[in-house]
């Protein structure tokens, strides 16, 4: 008896292993190495097979930067507002730390042009805003979506993405007294 | 008579050129399009003398990258922290606007390797802390360089760089009303 056919499983290893492959390699050699030949190397992935699906070492890195951003996680729902923002922040803080810095980086440029860096974002503001409603219909007085943009999360990409400087908990967590000082909810 | 021969001129003005066509090019078509025969056609330079002097496409876009960081700007000084803190936010605003902002993001991706990027920063934040003391040495309230970091700055980029969306004059003064409020300068 033959074994099963599973196209859609071999399909989905084919693109984790090459997705795992990218990471490792721009964990370790940075983006000016980068090439589909290490890639094939590394994730055990035939170079024609790579070709084929992707196309470009740019069509690859696009996907892997939508896979990841798409992937998202869920906004916190702790009960309170400080506790809502603070695993927010500390969660965001390390999302953008180490090899994702420049994923984010490179999504951020194809951003302006790509509808699903755009989609992304609307997505995630809609989510962002429901979890400062959250607060609101308890009583709390969260802060407005622009205020906890430019506050807390303004500064964790700049820290971690721009100078390669992540930001640890203690310091999240200060961005998120100075946000709740500003709106009126700090003890 | 034989006129003077200035290779240190026409060098620069090769330089100048080349320069303004990368800029032209970004601004018309993004990354993508952009290559060294664009590049040769536009600046009227031949592609000979292009891959000469900067070897690859990223190596002349880093000398680009370079040569606006370390033009910089002096900080400002107008003898208020109030209009020192304005002068610098409306000029950053501008500064990451428009096609500048991709090349931001390009000297950013770059920035972890490359030790032009530290220097700049180094001396722009040795700057911005002169300005500060000179706000004390006249017996203000200023925030502390971080406190600026991310209260202005951070999010002057976030919005500019990340969201292609520039920052208006009334926009960047409310992040310096922020910051004055915070550290209790605020009239």
């Amino acid at each position: 008896m033959q074994p099963v056919q599973r196209p859609g499983g071999r399909s989905a290893r084919v693109r984790t292993a090459v997705h795992e492959a990218v990471l490792d390699l721009l964990r370790e050699d940075g983006w000016d190495d980068l090439n589909i030949a290490l890639v094939a190397e590394r994730s055990g992935v035939h170079q024609a097979t790579i070709y084929r699906r992707w196309g470009t070492l740019n069509g690859l890195i696009d996907d892997v930067v939508h896979e990841r951003l798409s992937q998202g996680s869920p906004v916190p729902d702790t009960g309170t507002l400080r506790g809502d923002l603070e695993a927010y922040a500390l969660r965001l803080a390390d999302d953008v730390a180490g090899p994702m810095a420049s994923l984010y980086l490179r999504a951020a440029m194809l951003g302006s042009r790509g509808p699903e860096g755009e989609t992304y974002m609307l997505n995630r503001a809609v989510q962002l805003q429901a979890m400062l409603d959250r607060a609101a219909a308890r009583g709390e007085r969260p802060p407005t979506l622009l205020e906890l943009l430019e506050v807390v999360i303004a500064p964790l990409y700049y820290h971690a993405v721009f100078f390669n400087r992540p930001v640890g908990p203690d310091h999240a967590r200060s961005l998120v007294d100075r946000l709740l000082a500003l709106c009126g909810s700090s003890p």
